[in-house]
């Protein structure tokens, strides 16, 4: 890190930073809905109505309401625009594709790593459910699942970083987000955050246009977390 | 168990059932205070402003406060009471004695062994920075840190236990509560929990008169977390 005195817990993005969220959504859309549909561009148009979800909650014109909850409504949408009718059942399996999701490959070696040293846990808009289950699922050993819920406040508003610190009992300067998102980071700066980016250049899929440099001075720039543990010391 | 449909979360009490808090508190004490003070006599009594600190939230006089700052007002008082004055900064760091304790030497294999079958977490008053910083010192690997700091309520408020469940996306009968403690027990059982006692006959040390036995027909009833695990097949 360029910074000489430690952070001491690393809050992770987790949808693109430590999951492959695009890959593995498009799998399981494939499994439940066949051949026909194109698995990835469903994929897709399920993640662009996220932020749209949670900016009701943002801007106030709506309660906190989990994003297994907010997954669920983009889902029947998503579903009805594609002229797909599915059984409750296979709807309600189907949106836990997002308990489901597959790390890169240098996620849980990474964070294993980095939590020898570090209070490890995921500052995401996944509700605990989900971190959870993706947890268990997928090996990866967090200290805490923070996030959103806990806070009842999404990213990138400041109550999601700063009553994260508060309940870690930590100072903003003692905190580092670690994101492959550029905006995610920006704002965890703003509220007096560290910051690492990790570049994950093929999140959206080949043709990425976004987050595919560093567009910052952030406190660290790495290609991987292994590689964020291995600058780190650990 | 007792039972032959398993639950899927096994929600944990923490002070007295996970961790010998009144050994580890009076060594530490010991350690700030020296031996001109009665380690175990101030132990006890900060641990019996516990429950009327916590009454005043549950009451509704008070707004939820997390455990550090009940803990922190009551460590105060019994200085006071003690005739004790410490500085500010050795005040602060004695009420981090809550963050250090040690576990029973069955919590850490009985809850590692239960974690391969089922979701293990905290569901305790203690606050979740209190939680994590256990766990880390004392190896407890759990897959959350949950209890009265997410839920803003404390036990044995429908609250405290309802609200995890509902974090976990579980029904009441999908959660096992695990205490050393039978009016936690029942209230858990109450709010459609299951329920295992686990004996922990020195809790309060060698005199201790409650809660030496099950006074009902838990789901399980064991002396141990290690017996816990062989029961469930772990």
């Amino acid at each position: 890190m360029t910074t000489s005195v430690a952070p001491k817990a690393l809050l992770f993005d987790v949808f693109g930073t430590v999951v492959d969220w695009r890959t593995s959504v498009a799998r399981q859309v494939g499994d439940a809905l066949g051949s026909s549909v194109d698995a990835y561009a469903f994929a897709d148009r399920w993640r662009s109505l996220y932020q749209p979800a949670m900016e009701q909650v943002r801007s106030g014109v709506r309660e906190f309401t989990r994003l297994d909850v907010l997954h669920l409504e983009s889902l029947r949408t998503v579903l009805s625009e594609f002229d797909i009718d599915l059984p409750d059942s296979q709807v309600t399996d189907l949106n836990l594709a997002w308990h489901r999701l597959t790390p890169w490959p240098d996620s849980v070696p990474g964070i294993t790593r980095l939590k020898s040293r570090f209070i490890v846990a995921p500052l995401s808009n996944g509700n605990i459910a989900l971190l959870l289950d993706m947890a268990k699922n997928a090996s990866i050993p967090w200290d805490a699942i923070l996030g959103a819920e806990p806070v009842r406040a999404y990213k990138p508003t400041p109550d999601a970083y700063l009553r994260t610190a508060d309940i870690l009992g930590l100072r903003p300067d003692e905190c580092m987000m670690v994101a492959a998102h550029n905006s995610d980071l920006a704002a965890a700066r703003e509220y007096g955050f560290r910051s690492a980016f990790v570049c994950r250049p093929t999140e959206h899929g080949p043709e990425q246009t976004t987050d595919l440099v560093a567009e910052s001075q952030w406190t660290a720039n790495v290609g991987t977390i292994t590689e964020l543990a291995e600058v780190s010391g650990c």
